[in-house]
């Protein structure tokens, strides 16, 4: 899903203990906190931390996602993810994601999170224009 | 998503402290294990526990999963967990889940997730009859 | 360390699949919730809503807590979380816990957890009256 | 705990958003993971890798945990674990833990976690020389 000659965000997560289950391998909902990791990485990568936005008084609230599990992750791997915006709207923001065994490229998971611009009483609201224009710098085609 | 017209499975679930964030609701990440909890439940119904298939050699592996937030769930919250099986095959199941607030009946996640019977080396397997016959039970139209 | 000569609160838990580890048990990690759980049901069991101690204005933060791990827990199986206060002081409140399989009562885990009253910026404050007064209910000898 | 005449390892953690609970700050049971992050990366340092533990047919079983939480950690703050090894015997070997805010150096939490070798039937066992030998590296006084 990531578009590879457009600009993404990568960082790398090592698998902990914790975050496997009795399968041997890690928990299918632990690969959302992943997504988030990258999401925040991409964020601040683009000079929007989001500490800023709360501060101005606004949240990214998770109106959907999905995920595809092609291979498991196992206890102490090391996984790249890869982060890119598709879709930029006044009040949304989509997110893609893929994870990779960092060792051999190998993608694991598949993804993306549709996020909403809320403000502290829940109510949907217009991002801040600067903060839309850093997310464009990160836009791959839908 | 949930065709109430068909046979369904219903459990309750109250929010833990531990599975909020600082958004001061459940982090929707943690929709994933109550859906979880829904699928067991139901199967647990079906008279077919997922234990027996564990020790036959089968493990149930997640291949895909959406979810819908439509809106919070808080602390200490009862939520009831509506759980349908769409879609039988002879590799895999697809669960279709909708958690809404007990008190007032409202939606707040809808989703699903694909299952494909797996055997302990990861390989894709066809899915014992008994077990499929007692999926069966709890179909709704796709 | 639950004293059963004196009044103390039983809840049960059934162990989710999300909350096993690689080793095939409960992690470790995850009996915390377990306990938070049998926290918040003793002080309902005592008329006094954790919710309401808060919307006073008032929140009981974890200064300790200490688990020894007996036996291990596996999915699906029931658990009975025992929960009794040792030690009510004018500023927090020791719980101790007992988590047994339902089954056999066999004792898995045993612990406790020092809880401190403060208020919304942080501020170590007394734990009022009547909540207190609640809390000797369930009182041990230390 | 640690002392910090003696060696001991250092690890860095940035929080989670998914680590997060209603009162804005890191759940106390978050710390548990991060602990065993600490552990993992002490024993990878020390040249025993845990996998190879496994591979020859044994775990390191968790029987006891303390956890002192000075002040809270908050979304996005970058930690430093600190871990050392305060007792090796033949079963068994006892880690500390220190988890600092990076930028100021202030505590947050304290702890320590007895590990017991067990193989894979559960039955307790006497550590392989060559793994004791190299944890004795990261020995401080208890």
């Amino acid at each position: 899903m990531i578009d590879n000659t457009q600009p993404f965000h990568e960082t790398s997560i090592r698998v902990r203990f914790a975050e496997t289950d009795a399968m041997g391998i890690v928990h299918h909902a632990n690969y959302l906190p992943y997504f988030e990791v990258g999401r925040v990485e991409l964020i601040r990568q683009a000079g929007v931390p989001y500490a800023d936005l709360e501060a101005d008084g606004y949240s990214l609230a998770v109106g959907e996602v999905q995920l595809r599990y092609l291979a498991p992750a196992h206890f102490d791997q090391m996984l790249t993810v890869r982060t890119q915006v598709t879709n930029v709207r006044s009040r949304g923001v989509t997110f893609v994601y893929e994870i990779a065994d960092t060792a051999t490229g190998h993608i694991l998971v598949t993804g993306f999170s549709k996020l909403i611009c809320i403000d502290h009483h829940g109510a949907v609201r217009r991002i801040p224009e600067h903060w839309l224009e850093a997310m464009r710098a990160f836009v791959a085609p839908d």
